[in-house]
């Protein structure tokens, strides 16, 4: 079942690489505005095929990526959603609370595709290596491949958005997904109406970037 | 307190920079065999900087990067694996037990950097924003900015692994850490002795590579 690959020199990554990395942390952005122009399916699936490069625990590979479709489903998931940001806005109060109702917190009608992203907590893959301390890192190996998943979505000009105001059971319940399954993140992607270098957390003035966390502290 | 970058173009990620960003997934290692060359501080000092340009849920920014420097620290560190590695054996028996006995877990003894990265739980940034139904989201904020960090170190030449066999609280204890920060991984960063496209586990015949967790499913 191992990759045939053949055995390659190790790539040298150049300072015109490196530097284009950076570009790309800088610029991927949780997108929430979408075109309609859809997102051809042979591009998600080499998108998926590419997140599952990610570390995973004990080489685990827990991650399930599940393409939602049917409208039904789709509609249960804005539903969802709709319900949760609903009740999370009653958490604010005054401005903070007309400012929550002005933001844009996803693009589920929108996007031309939506993925859940699961964890397979029942794996048998990896033997239980790394996860007797700590067990999260198998839902963290998940995240990884998001991150990844994200990543060369935006190298290939997709805009990806993280939705997280969701009930995850209920979400579950509404894709019929194996109960070991947990919900890690739910994805709209398609191509971006708009390019920003900063987030639109900060450009909304929700919450401004803090220079302090971006230094390292020393023990 | 926002970043002054410049207003910049959107910069246009080419089938070169495509295809040397797989190279880059592909070529991402668990490092667990380090050189002696010391790492200069400024870089890790850099890629913590990159880090920081992951995705965080509310913009939280909630990752706290700490550089465990002093021989009782490092010391009380390397002790805590070896408890929980002894204990982690106890669970595997005959031809599997043999095998995991044989596999290098960890290169804390040679990595002339370690890493601990948490999560800061009480931050108030991002005003809970994204946080009410999936709380574990800050959690997988710092996910993001260490498979960043590991992408960023990669492309710069260095090796990271991470260790999660490890006893997250008594880490905290020994590192006197603030008690609402969640330890999320524990690295060991450094130049590699060798360098891989395969990871060392599927190598080891502990998990091969499992063809159908590449695949989307539909739903």
């Amino acid at each position: 079942m191992s990759r045939d690959a053949p055995i390659q020199p190790a790539p040298v990554f150049d300072e015109t690489f490196n530097l284009r990395l950076v570009d790309l942390f800088r610029w991927r952005r949780d997108v929430r505005r979408f075109t309609p122009d859809p997102v051809p399916d042979r591009l998600i699936e080499d998108l998926v095929a590419i997140a599952a490069l990610a570390p995973s625990v004990g080489n685990s590979q827990p991650w399930r990526f599940v393409s939602v479709e049917t409208p039904d489903r789709r509609q249960a998931v804005i539903a969802n959603f709709n319900a949760c940001n609903a009740a999370a806005l009653n958490d604010y109060e005054g401005e903070r609370a007309a400012l929550y109702a002005r933001l844009k917190l996803s693009g589920l009608r929108e996007a031309p595709v939506h993925l859940a992203v699961f964890c397979d907590r029942a794996t048998q893959a990896g033997s239980g290596l790394g996860r007797k301390t700590m067990p999260e890192v198998l839902d963290y190996s998940v995240v990884a491949a998001i991150h990844a998943f994200w990543l060369a979505a935006r190298a290939r000009g997709l805009g990806v958005g993280w939705v997280s105001i969701i009930d995850p059971l209920e979400l579950a319940a509404s894709l019929e997904t194996p109960p070991d399954w947990k919900l890690i993140g739910y994805l709209c992607v398609g191509f971006p109406q708009e390019e920003h270098q900063d987030p639109e957390l900060e450009r909304q003035h929700w919450q401004a970037h803090l220079d302090e966390n971006d230094r390292l502290l020393r023990r």
